[in-house]
């Protein structure tokens, strides 16, 4: 038996699994619902930039004609000046299990973590000046390492650095060796953005709770695909992204989570006119908004949150738990067919195995991947590369099928041979 | 002869007016290019949330099916990193005279106001602790206030505040007794948002500057309707809005001009991901990019910043000259038409006289415009209202004409008859 007649009945084997899961998959039908769902591209990168629902298209017509063109100025009052927190409740409710009025659409992913950052840093010091540091993993996203070092510095803070293993995590015991009576506040991100690690989000914030920590959570890899309970795990606070798994369009605006009993307690940084208590007095005084509203600062930003209300409507429809049953099965679906096609030509998986402990998106790893990653873009088969090695296959369960899953990793393993 | 005869005689001759006006207009075409201009509807707030363009609808049904739905995340590569940097260029060449490479869009107005005047701020006092001073008047925008007294408040400085006069504006006799070696940054508006007072911006520019002292200039209020000359007034840092004169939508993000030669020196407090020197490396420690990209930080807002580019391509055909001369006339014409029909009923002109002194609205002040405000909205004719007193009728000069000023103004005149 020659390789070729091997990969031949392999081949056929995974087909037939994939085929049969897409015919299981009771929220299959939602694939058609996307821009491009007709063609042959294979898109792995939906926990970067999600697809465009094509009810968007029709949405942000009839918004230019309609809303923005008929209604004019008179829109805000109408209902743009109430759409970030209606926007923001739909979240809570369909995707991060927020009770109303606690969650907010705001600034870029960025801007929303600085504020909330600065108001539970300094509402921590104002309370207790021995609460000097902030915890944050080395393994964490860029922007989220940036600031924490960034506020340390103009605060007069410290950051206490946890060296997470990136399949791993954080784990509780490193974070409990990590806070005592000298933490003010823990940024964690809830799915890794390079392994796809899933934290135990509920023990992880009860440990900084027992020592008397603020967490804020960044979920930005989770919303949308993984579910969460933000309430009930008794979440402090939480930042996450809105064009990944909410399909909300390049840069679309990031949402906030505040926790009720913390709203009134927190002040942040930048102040502006539409976080006052009342907006179009335009008093000589800043007085914050009771509620979210204290959150924002600028005019919201509403043709950048249009699009992302098909996907949260979708959300509504299905519910978040077959969600993530279709994650789960896209992403297990991933690893055998990695272990079966991909082992052989030296590529691991660098995401956990066990899909308790995996987010949305199974990274695969091998030292030709950046040159893999350019490849399978000019053929229309599109992951996304992280550093080191790492060819991210981003699997968004609203818009992936298992069939298209198998013909991109299929394509893979055709890159990986030809840059080996 | 009844006051009826008279009326007639006098709206007669402003119909012949506003037709000759019209006429004569050489960028009146540029009218019908404007969703809803066939309809009888009366825009007098384009100076708070201009009209959209025709072209804008087919542009983002295109940006939702090809770019996004078609390059996905692709699409970041091939030019949706450069937006923010092209967009902002085409700003500088065709709105506010800046060069390349120093004008940027990034958050909202509110955000970058508050990362300028940090920057600014923070480098002032690390060069001459002795500047602790912000300089703002009292009749700025809500927000330059808010900021100003929130950044003063956590960076240890002090707010000097002028006491400006509403209608005639920060005089350069003011700055000058108010600004010193004790201050670091100026922040003044170009038109002011109740009264459309357009300052001396080279001559206050001037006078910051023999003091040591940096200025920032809020540009919302002139930015696509008024000629700005950045590079050549000197200015040091500049916002603006761009969803008023530029037509960018609700919400749209703002722009930000950073003079080339004070680049290097400023730091921004937002550290995040879009602002390091090397986004994709993720290293360990950041470093804040060269140029006007170490101004941003979160993921640029692509889909809020689409709409904006039809009308700077308005501009660039016509030329701001051209616009100026349009405002000028639109509002020396509403001016005229007050003095004649709104004038015998005790309505006042709270707007500059002189059109030299006056940018792109005109501001009428009476008891009842509250109320005037709100009957005007039930009829289609929508200025706005700003505390105290003020009904500002905001003429854009791409899509206003004369006959529709007008129409508006002899509606104001009914509805105020009405509530007197």
């Amino acid at each position: 038996m020659t390789t070729t007649d091997l990969d031949a009945t392999t081949i056929a084997g995974l087909e037939r699994t994939a085929s049969e899961l897409d015919a299981a998959d009771p929220i299959a039908a939602l694939r058609d619902e996307f821009v491009g769902a007709e063609t042959s591209l294979v898109y792995f990168d939906g926990n970067s930039l999600g697809r465009p629902p094509r009810a968007t298209v029709d949405r942000l017509a009839r918004f230019v004609t309609e809303e923005w063109g008929g209604r004019l100025i008179r829109g805000w009052d109408e209902s743009w000046m109430q759409l970030p927190f209606a926007i923001g409740d739909e979240i809570g409710r369909v995707a991060i299990g927020a009770g109303a009025g606690q969650t907010v659409i705001g600034d870029s992913t960025t801007v929303l973590l600085y504020k909330l950052l600065r108001a539970a840093f300094d509402a921590q010091q104002a309370a207790d000046p021995a609460r000097v540091e902030i915890v944050v993993d080395t393994d964490n996203f860029p922007t989220d390492r940036y600031l924490v070092d960034g506020i340390a510095r103009e605060r007069g803070g410290r950051v206490r650095w946890i060296e997470a293993d990136r399949a791993a995590g954080v784990t509780a015991d490193q974070l409990r060796a990590a806070v005592g009576p000298q933490t003010a506040v823990v940024l964690l991100s809830h799915v890794a953005y390079r392994s796809g690690h899933l934290a135990d989000a509920p023990a992880l914030t009860g440990i900084a709770h027992d020592a008397g920590a603020l967490i804020l959570w960044d979920l930005c890899h989770s919303a949308g695909s993984v579910p969460v309970e933000a309430d009930a795990w008794g979440f402090d606070l939480a930042v996450g992204c809105t064009y990944k798994y909410l399909n909300g369009g390049p840069g679309a605006p990031a949402f906030a989570y505040v926790a009720q009993r913390h709203q009134a307690a927190l002040a942040q940084p930048i102040q502006g006119w539409m976080g006052a208590a009342d907006v179009f007095a335009m008093g000589p005084e800043y007085r914050p908004a009771e509620g979210m509203r204290r959150f924002l600062s600028g005019t919201p930003p509403i043709v950048g949150m249009l699009a992302m209300q098909d996907t949260l409507a979708m959300i509504e429809r299905v519910g978040i738990e077959a969600i993530r049953a279709k994650s789960v099965a896209l992403t297990d679906f991933t690893v055998t067919v990695s272990d079966t096609l991909l082992a052989p030509l030296g590529v691991a998986v660098a995401s956990p195995r066990d899909a308790a402990e995996r987010g949305g998106h199974v990274t695969l790893s091998h030292p030709a991947m950046r040159a893999v990653t350019a490849a399978l873009w000019e053929q229309d088969v599109i992951p996304d590369y992280r550093d080191p090695e790492g060819l991210r296959i981003g699997l968004s369960p609203l818009s992936t099928s298992f069939a298209e899953t198998l013909a991109g990793l299929r394509a893979v393993a055709a890159a990986v041979r030809a840059a080996s």
